[in-house]
Order: C-alpha cells, then structure tokens, then sequence
C-alpha cells in the first residue's frame, strides 16, 4: 500500500508526506526483517544438503585464472546456475583472458538496481601440501583435535553447522555465489521478491590481479550500470560476526630475480670470489621494511591517505580478537606495537610471500647458486597508485646497487654489469574506500541492523585486495563488501575451508538485502 | 743397482757414498721418468674404451651417502675392482653408517708406504634440472657450442681428449679411482712395480660430512698406517696445469628454520601485524656477511691462523684466470677487490646455498608463509673449530633477537618467544695444512716436476673441504693432494662431467708417484 505511492510518483509526492511515508517504513521495518529472515531460514533448513552439494559440485572445478579450459568448464557452470533460477545470464569473453559471468533478474516496480559481484577463480595451489586434493572437496568434522571426512547427508538431513567444506575457493570466492543464488530460492519459496533489480556479475581473474578487468568493464558498461556494487567476498570479523565493509587495500606483485654465476659452482673452490646471488638478494629484502612492518623504500609514504577520524574511531570500536588469534597462529609477537589488525590496514604493507635459491635441507649442496628469486605484494592504500610504486621501488633497488630490469637478462648484461636484477611487475590495482555515512552505507547499515537486530560491524578498509577502484572508475556506482565466510578458512593457502554456519549465514544476509535494501534507500 | 744398495743398510752407509748415491738418483730421473711417461701412455692409448667403460660402469652407480642399499653396492663394485688388480680388499663395515673400502698391495723391499684416498658417495641431485638423468652416464662431444651425446668407441679405437662423460660423481671423485687403478694396470703392463707399499681407502660419506670417518679410522688404525697419505680429490688448476694441494678448508654446514604462523595467512587481512618468517630470516641473513665476503659475526676471525708468506707467494704465483673464470661465467664482478680465487682460500668463507618460503612466480600466493629456510656452509682455514663457529654464530643469532634451538620447536615455544629459530648444524670439520717444504711435500714436488719436466704448480690450500684434519688427527701422517679433473665440471651442480684427457693425465700422475715416489724420498 505505502511502497506503490512511493514508486508511483516521487517527485510530485509533497515532503511532508514522504516523511511519514519512511516513518512507517521504519516503524515496520523489524517486523519486515524478523519474519523474512524466520522465512530464509526454515527454508534453508529443508534443503541443508542439496546446497552444499552444490558448493561441492561448483568447488570440484578446477579454476585457476591461468588454466583456460577448467576456467571457461566454471563460467558455463556459473550460466547454468544463474538460469535454474530464471536468471538471463551469459558469459562475457575478453580475448584470451577469463570471461565474466553475467546475470540479470528484474523486479518490475523496482526503482534501484544492485550488482552483486563475486570471483569465480582461486588462488594457485600446491597440492602435495593439501590433506586431500584442493579440487576433491570434502565435508568434515571436527573430532578430539581433528578433522574426520563425513559424507554429505541425505536430503532432509542437516548438517553440523561447524562442519567444514575443504576445497580451493570453497570460501574465496565460491560459497557467496551459492549464499547469493540460495537466496533467491529462498525469496521465491517464501512467495517474496527482490525489491530491487538484480544484476549478478562473477569475475574469472580476480586471483590473477583482474589484469584485464577493465576492459572487459568498458565493453559492458551499459549493462552493469547500477546504484551500487556489493562485493561479496573476503571473510566476516575474526570474533564470527557479520560485518560491512567500505574499502579494500590495493594490490600489486612483484617477482626479483638475482643472478649469479652461469652455473652452480662449488662454494669451496669459488666462495668468496663468485659472489652469491642468494645473499645479496636477502641483503637487499633487508633494506625494503623494518621488522613492525614500516616500510623503508624512500618516499613509498608520500601518497598515502591518512585514515579520516571517522575511519579511525570505526577501527579502534571493531571487537579485539587479538589474543584469540595470536594463540590460534601460535604468534609470540605481532607487529604495530600492540595496534589491532583492522588498524593496521589502514596502512599499506609489504609481504614477501615466497623465497627460492638452491636448496636447503636433504637437497642442499656445497654450491654457489645461479639465481635467487623473491615475491612480494604489496597492499596499497588510497591514493596511492601502482605506477607510483613501481617508480619508488625501482629507484630503491637501483640505489641498493642492481642494475634493474623488467626483460631477459642476457649474457651480456650479466658480464656488464655487478648485479642484474630481474624486476617483474603482476598487474596491480589501486586501494579503495568509499564513506561510512554515504547513501549506499547508509542503506545497507540498516538493513543488516534489523536483520541482526544489532548494529552491525563497520570496517574502514579489508585488509585484503579487489578490484574496487577499477569498477568504481569505469562505471561511477559506490561499492560495499559484504563478505560471508569465517576468517579462519585457509584462503590463499593450503586447506581453504568453509565452515558451514557461515554458508547459512550468508543466505540470510544476501536475502535480506535483495528483499529490504530498497525499503532504506528510496528513489 | 743403486736402489738395493741404499735400502740393504741404510744406516752403515758413510755420508759421503750416500750423497753421491743420491746425485746419481736425481740424474738418471729425467730418463727414468720419460720412460716410465711414455709406457703409461702407450698402454693408455691401446685402452682408451676400456677405461671410460670403467668410469662409466661406476658412475651409473647411484651414490647418495644416505642411501644404504646403493652405498653398498658401491662398495662391492670397488672391492671387486681391486681385487681384479691382485689387490687384497676388502669392504670396512662402521655400523649403520656408509662403509669404506680398503686395499693393500705390498711391494717387496719398499721402505715407504702410500695410502691413495679417494671418496665413492656423491653429493645429492635435482634430477629435473640434468640433461641426462645423473646416474646415467653419457660420453658427450663439444659440437657448434652444444654438447652431442656419443656412444662410447669400440675397443682399440681412440677417444676425443676433450669428449666428456656426464654423471653424478664422474669426476667428484669416481675418476680418480679409475685413475689409480689404471696406473697399476699400465705398471703392471709394463713390467715395471710400485716402488712403495699401496694402501687405498675409499670413504663412502665424504659429501655427508664424514660424520663417521673418525671412528673408522680409529678401529682400523694399524692397517692404515702410512708414510703419508694422497687425497685425490677436486680439481686440478682452472688453467688445466696439474697442481699439488697441501691444505683444504674446514667445512661446516648449518639448517635455519625461521617460524611464522602456525598456518600460512592472507597477506591482505593480516600484512603488517603477523610477522612474516621470511622477511625475517633476510634481514638476520644480511647481518652475517658483507658484500665483499667479510663476515660480519662477532669474533669470527679471532681463531683464524693467517697465511705464512710462502704460502701467499705461491697462491699470488699461481697463473691468473680470473678474466676466463669471469668470462665462463658471466660474472660482471667478483669479491675481493681483484684478488685471485687462490688468494681468497686463504680466509674463511660464508655461502647461503639455498633459501625456501612460501612460493615465488606462478606459484606465488599472496599469504604470509608459516616458515622460512636457509641453508649455510662455512669454509673454515687453520686453527678455526667447528665447535668454536657454532658457538659465535648462535650467539650471534640470538643478538639478532632470535631463541634459538636445535629441537623440535613446539606450539609452547612459539607463543613464548616473538622469534623463534632452529638451528640445525650438520658435522663439520677442521681445516687442515701441511708445509710447502715438508719432507713428503718436497718429494712429491720432485716427482711431479721430473714427470712434467716444469715445475708442478704449488697451491697452499684448496678452497674445498676434505676430511684431512680428521686423518692427520687419528693417523699421524701428513696429507697432500693430487688432484686431476678438470676445474669446468660442474662438481656439486648439475651435468656433472669429467673430461676425458683429465683421466689420462691423471692415469700419468698417479703411475709417477706409484714408481717415483720413493726414489725421492728415500729411508
């Protein structure tokens, strides 16, 4: 009865009527919430198997962005998917690149319309690490210290609800794409609808960097136009409860390779005259950040966007699980004299994630290697850009004495010059925030307020990276993250997980912002 | 004629004769010599097929130290070796470690006798990154720059000198014992004997450290008793003249483990507040060592027994190749401020032989790795301990503010310190030297110079590590080495290779000192 007058004519609706019109909005607004959500969730519980199945049916597929054919066996899934629903959706190539999947349901009478974005592509995988392969996923449960497979149950059946799904991307990024389609089901077996438009938007290179985002953005600019983005990925606060949040860090990756000697030579016959690429590498790393994190690449702060008050008071506010998760990584120390990790990402950050140089242990031998090679990413912050860091880092390692450079490094440069450097840059992207009282914050505050019946988690910034600012420069729409999954789900590493709790979780909070977000943000 | 006469009664025989005895021994040497070079020779060359077949027979041996089972099947190849030249051998059990292989031969009425080392166990490999596999041996020909693999010739013909036979341990140091015993044979062949008592001992753990020669030596003193002992072992000058070796540095090789969190974590969520194991372990790795090859631990050099000046005059005597070595490969510098390789053995040296964390290139996942590891060895020169090293190098870890630990590091021990390391020492041992102008040295340079007719090349120490310190310990004798492979064969690397006119020289050298050897040293 209200909704139809709002929709019917807003402009010509006088003020003081569409202020009573919000009021009764909001005073129904717990009612709305409460029995939509009682609604999602016994209809979650007839149906606990078949929705992890279809994780693990979606998890079972291989999918590294580098690996076309497993990538594109994933987007025709995803279509699949997407149309069980009645979603229209289709696969958007890009050249050799990984298409995007893309879908799009709409509400008649809807006056906002809503992306809903996820990656569909994981993080490379060393499988001789996994306990079981990191595309077989399996169920299992938590028994006297360990974890015991289980199989699926019957239909009808439920689950532990700390049961865990492991596979690759069974939480990064595929458990919010099931949560967002389970929602829908959920919706339409409730008799209810999105009150919004819906698109649905499922990237295929995110891992890779998003290297080819952009154009694939601007070669379907018209079709994603949208209010706003809600970036479903990334895992709720460490202490388990649901969060929003308003910006990531960028990102950007960088692989150094030193070179020594043509061939491994014996280091007793050639020790201390070859000189060693491995050592001076690890001398160089040691000139990149000091031991709290603090980075000492000169001028790498220059650009950097100090945290406005608002951000600050929101980070320091957010619940401290430092002790918990200092005693689950069996952490003696943490870096930041004593600040939280939510503000500590605040800051950009520099990781090396990976060191390789002859060998240790069984396989080392007496020998001076021929190259060393390191990885670092790095988190930006806003302002910041990656060609700027690129410059800044550069004419760090030049000054640490290397001659730099992004090509094939031939024999010649090797004899002309002290020490070559390989320096190859992974397409990065830049950090991006948008403000916690901007409308589509505002609005999405208080749906999740009225779905928890609390107020919900505000983070500034995930410390983590997607490509936000390269959607919000494209296409001009505000972006949110709204992620699902626990903190403690290996992402990125061996053993990725989902717990199953978070799964249901994210159902309830996906549907309730597809049937209530409008309700707080009219047009 | 005059031989019989010296050694009847050496002690009765006034001073006089024996000067003039002694000056008609050094003039026929030249003549005695010659000949002697040029029956071993003529026997080589009717024998070349053979010889490589030999070699090659051994090589395709698999020889880890720490693979029993391919250890012992060494050890009764060589045995049977032996034996096929009438010489009494047998294998020296030394409980669950690698076993040596012993054998004598008597010369009746000789007054000296010779223990020829050599070593059977071979350093570990990377299969993936060898031409051929390493225990596969394969003759190669230099053609048009690339290297053309070769069957090997049938019996009578000729072999390329410069041909190569590629295999793990084809020249460190399976040629040398191919090289011996073929001298025998070549002697043998032309009715000429050894002029002193042979002993050989081939050591089956040398590239392990030699963890357990001492107690092998002590069990079997008494049949190891010798006038001295001949290492034939590493290579001989990079200019490819023969040289004599009268020291080796100690060796010691040490394992850091670096510990981070307990399961590696997202660099975006938690970078800047879980400290990264890897950047870490750079940093204390850039504190060991300068760039110049200085180390940098705290009363490193306090213990280093300086060069005399003899031996800094024949390690600055020594033919230059710096600008070849540089060329070969593809230096653009070296350590040292212009000093020779030979110059730089004089010091004690510092290599990192291998690093490992996370992953780097395609590989790479943006998360903070649970563990860092490097690899060391040091090179040690006279006086220096391997029980005094570990002492500074670990108090000198723990300035760097690690704990530090040789033992498994628990959950316990992680949350109680901020940095915790394990340091794992493999055994080393000393340095060791013997005078340019020591009675056996002096009688090796004679026998070596009539053989060359020049001057054999003097070097003071090799930069390579043999256990002679723990034999001059146990044994008394004094050492020297007789090297004879080329400098360019990739000894602890891959493609390992021996060129073949190396084990023809080599073949000559040993058949020299077998027949020469007491004519210069007499009792």
């Amino acid at each position: 009865m209200v909704a139809p007058a709002m929709t019917r004519d807003r402009r010509s609706t006088p003020a003081l009527w569409r202020c009573l019109l919000l009021a009764a909005l909001a005073a129904s607004a717990p009612v709305h919430a409460a029995s939509l959500r009682d609604d999602v969730r016994a209809w979650r519980i007839a149906h606990e198997p078949a929705l992890v199945r279809e994780l693990a049916d979606l998890v079972a597929l291989p999918n590294l962005a580098s690996d076309a054919t497993s990538i594109r066996r994933n987007a025709q899934a995803l279509v699949a998917m997407l149309e069980r629903r009645g979603v229209r959706a289709e696969v958007l190539e890009n050249g050799p690149w990984p298409p995007a999947v893309f879908g799009e349901l709409k509400t008649p009478g809807a006056r906002r319309t809503i992306v809903f974005y996820a990656h569909y592509d994981g993080q490379p995988v060393n499988p001789a690490e996994w306990a079981t392969p990191p595309w077989e996923p399996t169920l299992r449960v938590r028994e006297g210290g360990a974890w015991r497979t289980v199989p699926l149950p019957a239909a009808g059946a439920r689950l532990d609800p700390e049961a865990r799904l492991f596979g690759r991307s069974s939480s990064d990024d595929k458990a919010p794409i099931v949560a967002m389609l389970a929602a829908l089901d959920a919706l339409r077996a409730a008799k209810r609808k999105p009150a919004v438009n819906l698109k649905f938007f499922f990237e295929g290179e995110e891992e890779a960097g998003s290297t080819h985002l952009r154009e694939l953005l601007l070669a379907h600019r018209a079709r994603l136009d949208a209010d706003a983005w809600l970036f479903c990925d990334g895992p709720v606060h460490a202490g388990g409860q649901p969060q929003l949040v308003f910006g990531v860090r960028g990102v950007m990756g960088l692989e150094l390779t030193a070179f020594g000697p043509a061939r491994a030579v014996h280091s007793g016959h050639y020790g201390n005259w070859v000189p060693n690429p491995a050592l001076l590498l690890a001398r160089t790393i040691a000139t990149l950040r000091d031991e709290q994190g603090r980075i000492l690449i000169e001028g790498f702060y220059d650009d950097v966007s100090p945290p406005t008050a608002a951000e600050q008071a929101a980070a320091a506010a957010l619940p401290r699980v430092d002790d918990r998760l200092r005693a689950e990584l069996w952490l003696g120390a943490t870096e930041g004299d004593g600040a939280s990790p939510a503000e500590r990402v605040l800051l950009p950050a520099l990781n090396l994630r990976g060191l390789e140089s002859g060998a240790v242990g069984d396989q080392a031998a007496n020998a001076i290697p021929t190259l060393a090679r390191a990885s670092i990413d790095f988190r930006l912050v806003p302002r910041q850009t990656p060609e700027r860091i690129r410059e800044r880092v550069e004419a760090h390692l030049v000054k640490q004495g290397w001659f730099v450079t992004a090509d094939s490094v031939t024999q010649a440069m090797r004899l002309a010059h002290p020490r070559v450097l390989r320096a190859q840059w992974e397409g990065g992207y830049r950090a991006y925030r948008v403000g916690l009282d901007a409308p589509v914050s505002r609005a999405l505050r208080a749906t999740l307020d009225e779905l928890l019946d609390a107020p919900v988690l505000l983070v500034p910034t995930l410390g983590g990276s997607q490509p936000l600012a390269t959607i919000a420069d494209v296409l001009g729409a505000p972006l949110v993250t709204v992620p699902i999954v626990n903190h403690d789900n290996s992402q990125h590493a061996k053993d990725e997980n989902l717990r199953v709790q978070n799964l249901w979780d994210g159902i309830e909070i996906y549907a309730s912002i597809m049937a209530r977000l409008a309700a707080h943000w009219p047009r």
